[in-house]
């Protein structure tokens, strides 16, 4: 019969000063002895009594280890023939990662690029010290945050079920309708609240549109450059991804005589094409739509940055002009609101809300009531409509502000125009070099920004960066601009240097 | 020249008291018009004088909609020639859902129950009519609401940019070391707070880990009968299901000689069987450990009802068993805070926390913010303690007078004896009838539970109920189960009578 005296107490290290109590410290420690083939199967232990003198811990201390362990398989006593270490744990499978599987294929390729990307900026930053120009920041200095925190407030002390239970799957009733209201006004939709579903964001909404409408190894086209996320979203789900160009009247319809089965979906951003700004003609959109006709495919219309437009009409979404219900409108309040609220919404054809509904709720069941709820007084009140006209003007004065300061100091650098609508211009570079490592020189000079080389699929790129002008004060962006300058100067000199 | 005076006249229909201004309703009637071929290409349209008179509106109403019209392709005006309709999109295939795509496989799977499932009780219900024994439910009246209230409007407020952008992807950093604190208290996982990722529930954690680690057709080993969401999670990411049964050691492993593919992965509730609410045994877990070492399977932990246990010693979850890093656990706040409140965790294996993470931000990036700031204060003060204390014993006590109840009321029908953890017992019919239908012959006389038949994959089971207790006080449950046995009256007498 095996003893494990020494080597049992060699391998026990009892912290006194540690948070754990000292027979949970023993018990952990005995635990992992066994579990790893440190102490087999039959090894006897040392006596309760033993234990007490070498560790100099009380008898209940050991013996409340000994009680939870013999409950769990891991020790047996014999009547009057001490503690052995029990078969069940000893005698499986010695503890090894050995045959540890890997990611799945669609897993790897989803996380390959890290979680730098979704981080967007720096979670905490010192403002001191950096400057954000990312191109989906919004000013938090504008966020209604009086309004909001009484909405808020009003909804979250309510202990009724309708506040604290699961909630309704297509979203709360009258928050649809709020958003029906909402979009119908602001973009001509023409649809029911019955129509409309509640999201955590976009993003969830590409997901459960996915799962919904594509099987594994359905092809999807998205435009290239594109919207990384929602074309991340479709690989997720294990659909292969094709890019289609953009020219200046938006995303070009893919080559249908290549002999490649027709794609099940496309996902587009007619309104303003992401990150170009381009908005789509009418006439490309009449040619997608006949596309999506022709091929029997799905159309998902990303209708980003649609209300935060400057200047020129909104065009009708593809939405609204197709009458053979293939299009899918998703919407968000990211943008208009803060990301950081976590809604969205889906606009669908009749037929495919429940469906839609019920993948949803497998996918990720709705956002937060309280949030709901306070989203549905805070639209039925007006306060949306008055932000967006307040940030509106607010955005159009730092774009100006933005792109004088880049005339002004870096126009050696970057060549920018005016943009229509969105939180961003375009920054196209003077010279030939990567934008990827522009824009990791100034990350590592405390200045974010996106390179355009990261929306790419397979196309060749000019490089360019994606200045994000909503997140600075327009008096304060001479300064900032000054800060990209200085810190694009540094990196300069570094790679000149090496 | 084709000309459209009548048709087009007949088919216009202005509403003078709509909300819709009178433009808007002409612009979208002759869109309509345009696109479903009845003003085909070339068609010239009445003159503006015709129509204001025709239709008795404003010159203005007319010349507004023919604007819009134009500048989207619809209409084109020839010099001192009139208007007519334009090309763009009546020459674009008639718009009619002829090729409509049908939803995805694993869509219409996924969405086939529909949503009433996942809507788990009516979602605004008149307490004076109907009673909810639905298992997931929580107290709403024991719900920390000040507190809570207070937590939320601590951060409501705030626009500082990590209360309002977008936000770490791995979730808040402070909520992710008090999850770590209270799980190794709680559950004494063993796990530090870089091995957590905040979630908008468990939910979403299944699909996560599907995505991170299954690709589409890779088999995975479910309980039978078992969580539906969980299974739903995987089906929904194109990957087939096998059941393994549930003997009173909690989930048997699967048959490895059956000459299948070994499961990539096994979902499990070893805390709390869902929904039979049996612990499994030591043995069983060292078992299912090592078959997932034998075939380099993962192990998804579904911890559920873990802290809510009135009798008994929680034994250690697989997590803290497995030395091979193959498992990983998911918790969720959903029945221990609120189900509204939408948050939970991911405890991963060190390796996987960054891919899990950027997959995360992927599917559904993290919840709202200032719920995360709210919960990480909410667990820091130790309100949840206090909070799992009383919910326990309100629990317990309600638990003890449902059972009281049935006896009482209804030992003719159910048999259902006390369970040790979770928020609802089993109630096994006396009567070889179809659960389903009990159930829906409750609900419909507003009693409300689940059916064990619901959680069934394959295996033939005896009939039984899912009777939550959590929601409903002790002083009424007499009452409410007064109401159940009477509706299970009507609703056989309307069965014995059709």
């Amino acid at each position: 019969m095996k003893s494990a005296g020494g080597r049992l107490l060699a391998g026990l290290e009892l912290d006194r000063a540690a948070a754990q109590p000292l027979h949970q410290q023993l018990y952990a420690q005995l635990r992992t002895q066994i579990l790893t083939g440190t102490l087999p199967t039959g090894t006897r232990l040392p006596s309760t009594r033993t234990l007490v003198t070498e560790l100099g811990v009380s008898r209940i201390t050991v013996v409340s280890a000994f009680e939870q362990l013999t409950a769990e398989g891991f020790l047996r006593s014999r009547a009057g023939d001490g503690t052995y270490v029990d078969t069940l744990w000893s005698d499986a499978a010695p503890q090894r990662p050995m045959s540890r599987p890997p990611l799945s294929e669609r897993g790897a390729a989803t996380s390959s690029r890290g979680t730098d990307l979704f981080s967007e900026a720096p979670h905490v930053w010192a403002p001191a010290e950096t400057e954000s120009f990312v191109a989906s920041q919004v000013a938090s200095s504008a966020f209604p945050a009086a309004t909001w925190k009484r909405l808020l407030g009003r909804h979250a002390g309510r202990t009724d079920p309708l506040a604290i239970g699961y909630s309704d799957p297509h979203g709360h009733r009258p928050l649809r309708e709020a958003i029906a209201d909402y979009v119908n006004d602001v973009r001509g939709l023409g649809c029911t609240a019955d129509q409309i579903v509640v999201t955590s964001g976009a993003q969830q909404a590409f997901n459960v549109l996915a799962v919904l409408l594509l099987d594994a190894g359905d092809p999807v086209v998205v435009e290239d450059p594109g919207h990384i996320s929602g074309r991340l979203a479709f690989q997720s789900q294990g659909c292969p991804v094709r890019g289609v160009p953009v020219d200046n009247e938006g995303a070009v319809l893919p080559d249908e005589h290549d002999g490649a089965p027709p794609a099940r979906l496309a996902c587009l951003t007619p309104a303003r094409h992401h990150p170009l700004g381009i908005a789509m003609s009418p006439a490309r959109r009449a040619e997608w739509i006949a596309w999506a006709q022709r091929n029997g495919s799905w159309i998902v219309e990303d209708d980003c940055d649609s209300e935060l437009r400057y200047r020129g009409k909104l065009l009708p979404t593809l939405f609204g002009l197709d009458l053979s219900r293939q299009v899918i409108t998703v919407g968000s309040f990211s943008k208009v609101l803060a990301p950081s609220i976590r809604l969205g919404y889906c606009v669908l054809p009749e037929d495919l809300v429940e469906p839609f509904a019920s993948a949803s709720s497998v996918i990720g069941r709705p956002p937060a009531m309280v949030l709901q709820l306070a989203l549905t007084d805070f639209l039925a009140e007006g306060h949306l409509h008055s932000h967006l006209r307040r940030t509106r003007r607010l955005y159009a004065a730092r774009q100006d502000a933005l792109l004088d300061a880049i005339d002004q100091q870096m126009s050696h650098r970057v060549q920018a125009g005016p943009v229509d609508a969105g939180l961003h211009v375009m920054g196209w570079l003077r010279e030939p070099v990567d934008d990827i490592e522009v824009a990791r020189g100034l990350a590592a000079g405390g200045v974010y920004t996106y390179p355009l080389g990261e929306y790419k699929l397979t196309r060749q790129l000019p490089p360019a960066l994606l200045i994000g002008f909503a997140g600075t004060a327009a008096e304060h962006m001479p300064q900032a601009v000054g800060r990209m300058a200085a810190a694009w100067d540094r990196w300069e000199r570094t790679t000149a240097g090496s």
